[in-house]
């Protein structure tokens, strides 16, 4: 059996558990007697063409274990988005190195690179096998139940809703908080994961799955308030009109006449707090109200220290070692390539599986229908029985008083 | 000895442990044989005026200790800043429900509420114990060490920029986090007490007690660039340039003509994205960078669930139990006022003591001058000596890969 040389590589935007399939692929493939060397490419496929490699067979154990415990890619990330000529370098590295199996942890764009490079290695004669391993916090990858680091993104979401609601309790007015996804809205949904009681909030939630209309929002929240005298938000940052102009782009251009775009054309969503600024402008300017308050929840959602689903953690260990163990038990048949994915069996397991890349890549997976309320503007109990146990063994939960009022007395 | 009739508040921003103090206030009241009933006032002081109260004496010891463990004020609370008629209608209503001892949980204002109140019901023949019991995340109140809220907000900022740092370290560029704090640059402090190697973030931290120079800021950032090539800055909502003007309201003014400014003539520096947006701004339209992103912490940094520093937690709980012990214990020698504060003892305890009400109302502390660096743009070691025994047992840390490099190869 000819020795075996690993790449395993880490791509996109980094989640709180990334590292935990980092770690899980290190350590399976280190207990593989014909595994010679595994390297780790420093900023995902970048790292590859630049010859930026680690040694990871010389990491500790132990620090190994730190590491999956750290949230952010550990060997860096990158947003390129190979063509053909860029894979065709990623290949010369492999080829040169003797790589004889690459794992890249990403999402949909990730697996679409490992489908590229597995097709010109087999034009160039270079066994490789190629797997992608899934993670990415927008839960909107093909094939698969859900994605590692959504389930630690989503316990963050939750949480923070659950105390700004405590919040708003304590001092009342609105409240809009934008949330990350830009065409899935599971990560904006997930913040109504910590609702018990029926007054409790987000009161309106808006998914991108679905069109925004500013007259239908500022009308929902006039009603909430008239309800309650209070009223927390959820928004995604990818909310849209029917005709598909993203909201930002089209309150930013009442106000300015154009709105920003990043060097490919798109209106830059994330890294700015201005969806909520612009939606809180219309709620007092519309509707009259004082205290309305904005919020985007930008990194810390997918990065802050300390706040992970032990579901997810584990979860994302088992598809880091999962892929490296079924790539290295099918060698003897030649290259192989594919995807893994979670499948969930009940109430609640798991189970893995690998689907071809093809099923995988540059694909985006949205919210079902029976996730989303008919209205428009919530989610269903279906979608919160789908949620609750990817959030793990220690999500807190809030209490109230439960006192008799005192009787008025006359002051006289 | 005649029966003793309590009555309790929270006032001011909400805080993660401001529940503790409202629990450790009630179960020493309810222990007290001499205490008739526990009452709470919704909302501060207007659920006073409003009479809107609740009898405490009815809750359970296990909701309590339920409510204790939940963030955010869960009695209510108010921006209200009563002038004198307004206290004089509290003072009514205190007697009229002859409430003998009230606890006003809050920060420098509600500590000046306490102050007028007592001198009103001394003036009326009232004989009324009035004691504040202090809490805020700014850390801004005088006589006291740090103040119960300040560390669980500290932990979640500190936490935060933890991993916003691991975040930018795997895709670099820029990063600006905006932290609350409009007097006292405490919690923006805290952002730098997760950093354990040379090099991680945040690099730059800028806090009220300084002016601003957005030329000087727009340097640091440059040469942190150079060195790094990557950039983590911690900015406090209060910054102002040496003529005291908001840095929000300077770059708003250079933008629309003018800053939009609340029912006070304030310019709004919270519950807005503004302040990160506008710097971002600079830094890409005059240093030419392109992957600038900016976040604002916002409601966040008070009142997440699940985000608690286990010291602050005990210290909270035991300022509300010592206000009402002491203040019972004092009752034979007829009505006492004051405010109960924290001192540190070594490295480290607590001890609590009681200062006179003036010593801490409507005053701000703000952060020594050993506390902030030379050059104005970050903290010292002594500022981190003295936040860390505060962030608890609990405080996660990060750990980074040390695989030595693999080399190069020809690629023929």
């Amino acid at each position: 059996m000819p020795s075996k040389r690993i790449l395993i590589a880490q791509g996109g935007g980094p989640t709180a558990v990334i590292n935990q399939s980092l770690v899980g692929a290190v350590l399976a493939a280190r207990q593989c007697p014909s595994v010679e060397i595994v390297y780790g490419a420093r900023h995902g496929v970048r790292g590859i063409i630049q010859q930026d490699l680690l040694n990871l067979s010389l990491e500790t154990e132990v620090n190994l274990e730190a590491v999956a415990h750290t949230p952010s890619s550990a060997l860096g990330s990158t947003r390129d988005k190979p063509d053909e000529p860029y894979c065709q370098k990623i290949m010369q590295v492999l080829k040169a190195h003797e790589i004889s199996h690459f794992f890249y942890i990403g999402g949909n764009d990730s697996s679409d690179t490992v489908r590229i490079v597995a097709e010109q290695s087999k034009a160039a004669g270079h066994a490789l096998s190629a797997v992608h391993i899934p993670k990415t916090i927008d839960n909107d990858l093909m094939g698969n139940d859900h994605t590692p680091g959504f389930p630690s993104a989503a316990k963050f979401v939750a949480q923070a809703f659950a105390g700004a609601d405590l919040d708003n309790r304590a001092l009342p007015g609105v409240y809009v908080a934008v949330v990350m996804g830009r065409h899935a809205g599971f990560l904006t949904a997930a913040s109504a994961a910590a609702r018990v009681e029926e007054d409790d909030g987000p009161h309106l939630i808006y998914l991108p799955e679905r069109s925004f209309s500013i007259e239908t929002f500022l009308m929902d929240v006039k009603r909430v308030m008239g309800r309650l005298g209070r009223c927390v938000i959820a928004v995604s940052e990818g909310v849209h009109d029917a005709s598909g102009e993203p909201i930002m782009a089209k309150l930013m251009a009442q106000r300015q006449g154009s709105a920003e775009t990043d060097a490919h054309g798109n209106v830059q969503l994330s890294g700015s707090g201005a969806l909520a600024d612009l939606l809180c402008d219309e709620i007092k300017a519309k509707l009259g109200l004082k205290r309305v308050r904005g919020d985007t929840f930008g990194y810390l959602q997918r990065s802050f220290l300390g706040c992970v689903s032990d579901v997810d953690a584990r979860e994302a260990r088992e598809v880091g070692a999962f892929a490296v163990q079924w790539a290295l038990s099918q060698s003897s048949q030649g290259p192989v390539t594919g995807s893994v994915a979670i499948e969930r069996v009940g109430a609640y397991r798991t189970q893995l599986k690998i689907q071809p890349l093809e099923a995988v890549a540059a694909k985006t997976k949205v919210m079902s229908e029976c996730f989303i309320h008919s209205h428009g503007n919530d989610v269903t109990p279906e979608f919160l029985d789908y949620l609750r146990p990817l959030l793990g063994s220690s999500f807190p939960v809030a209490s109230r008083l439960r006192s008799p009022a005192i009787e008025r007395k006359s002051l006289g």
